[in-house]
């Protein structure tokens, strides 16, 4: 007898594989009558969708292999905590694997058999794993990460949008010269924060000066470095925008040893020593709840049928205004 | 034919099991003769203590659990981070194995029959786990924390000498009146540095007042709160002695949030963040990546000679003056 997959469900319900899966799974965005009509085609064809169930006629080993940077930096803690969380309470367990700049992640690390899947969180653009790893059967999804085109399951936050929400904020303050702390452009992260915050400038008539774009890791140090070299002299730029709040956490270090109070600073991500007294950094809010839970959610359907379509997911973000941003500007 | 093991090799080289151990494996503290004449007897005995020529005759899985509290706390990503790079430069693989107050771990977790020992770095004094897992048969260390008694490894931090130079820098600026905002008292971490800072300020005739003494978890969050209790009104303390670096994090911005720049604070641990300039913090160092080493070393002698005698380790540590506790009394 052949196994009824989420595919014969998508079919006779005249709804794609990923609103299946959704809908079964009840996360946001289907329509209730959609759902419910997923619902009666699935329970007419008996169609089993329950990980526990399906558990039972396959080899798995509920591990699933989480690959992020070092955790000493402290975006990583927070992104990889949620995922774990959520895996958890689909009876998976998470196993960390680290993948830094000194010591990249090599594929034999995944595909030994004793991952059932894995979520990667460091992916360049141009990296070859998703590719390798769906060749050797590795169910994966691309997690603050994606990778050009839509061949492969990813969820990221609406950095672009972010970007535009961070520039229309200093610009509205007054501010007319603004420097950008990059992350790497060989990231989909570090890229698209930087050309959404770029061109906003460009299209107000006031273009980010080259040399006040600083690209780098996104570490402290990074963030150190760039405002130690950018705010140094008297004619600085007036604020700074960051790829990330790891890096604005090292900007706000540098221009407390520089004296420049008076420098204004957004960040990206809203992590926990955002909101500190010491910071009070303005940023981006990035709902890390929501990214594990749909990324576990993009995973699980993947591992249930291999050959559903990829989906990518882009999860909303707002702004958070704080003192670093407020009356900076001379 | 009986396996040659190190205690054969103790017995006729005249010394401890532990002794024999870190000869071999070139760990620092014993006089080189003696490594000079525990290699010989080895040699002479045929004895391998190489994990690799072990692991062909055992059933291993290379991998070892590090149980750690959640890793959004600071703290414990600069503690994890050493311990996995110890771990796998002998070729063992780290599963992170949390364990926070919300879900205390479960000793099946660790019982599965996937993990070749166990680091607990969460252990509280009263904690049955290590005798849970002896009587299980998993080998285990306690990292930065200790039990009771010499039943079981371990290896700690000074913590009562590193209190001691927190406590004397104090005193000699000047400070009279000092709170303390303490770790938890079922920790040996939390009672060894309190008990080793009230003591010396009892012994100079200026007792720490009980109304000045906050316990409470290792937290930002715990530190936040004692400080606001504690230094709202005119007549506190000028200064605050801190369980950990991540409690004196949440006490620098309490602070901030007070405008009570004044006060000196001292930490304990030097994470990261304390180097930054916006906390500056003095603190105890504490070398994490020693502790590492030894925790590791010890984990991997007792996996391959369950018999031999427990070991306890202290590690030394160092006052880093900073500018938190530089010209801060009035």
């Amino acid at each position: 007898m052949r196994m009824v997959t989420s595919r014969d469900v998508a079919r006779l319900a005249g709804v794609s594989q990923p609103t299946v899966s959704r809908a079964l799974r009840g996360l946001p965005g289907i329509a209730p009558a959609t759902v419910e009509r997923v619902r009666q085609v699935a329970a007419q064809l008996g169609y089993v969708p329950s990980e526990a169930g399906r558990a039972l006629s396959t080899r798995r080993t509920r591990a699933i292999g989480i690959v992020a940077d070092e955790l000493t930096n402290p975006f990583y803690p927070e992104l990889v905590e949620p995922i774990r969380v959520s895996l958890e309470q689909n009876s998976y367990r998470a196993l960390l694997i680290p993948d830094s700049p000194d010591a990249p992640l090599q594929l034999e690390r995944l595909a030994d058999g004793t991952l059932d899947g894995v979520i990667l969180t460091t992916a360049a653009l141009s990296s070859s794993l998703p590719g390798l790893l769906r060749e050797r059967g590795i169910p994966c999804v691309l997690t603050n990460r994606t990778v050009p085109g839509e061949a492969f399951d990813s969820c990221a936050f609406d950095n672009a949008a972010g970007a535009r929400l961070a520039a229309e904020h200093l610009f509205a303050a007054g501010h007319r010269e603004i420097a950008v702390v990059s992350g790497p452009a060989e990231t989909s992260t570090g890229r698209e924060r930087e050309e959404a915050f770029t061109a906003f400038m460009a299209d107000q008539g006031r273009p980010v000066r080259p040399e006040h774009v600083v690209r780098g890791p996104f570490s402290f140090e990074s963030g150190y470095r760039a405002a130690l070299a950018l705010f140094g002299s008297e004619d600085a730029p007036t604020a700074v925008f960051c790829g990330n709040d790891v890096i604005a956490l090292g900007v706000c270090n540098a221009l407390a040893h520089l004296s420049r109070p008076d420098i204004a600073v957004v960040g990206f991500d809203d992590i926990l020593a955002a909101a500190w007294d010491l910071f009070s950094l303005t940023t981006v809010r990035c709902d890390r709840t929501a990214l594990a839970r749909e990324s576990v959610g993009l995973l699980l359907a993947r591992i249930e049928d291999p050959a559903r379509e990829p989906e990518q997911i882009r999860l909303p973000v707002d702004l958070v205004v704080r003192d670093s941003s407020r009356m900076r500007l001379r």
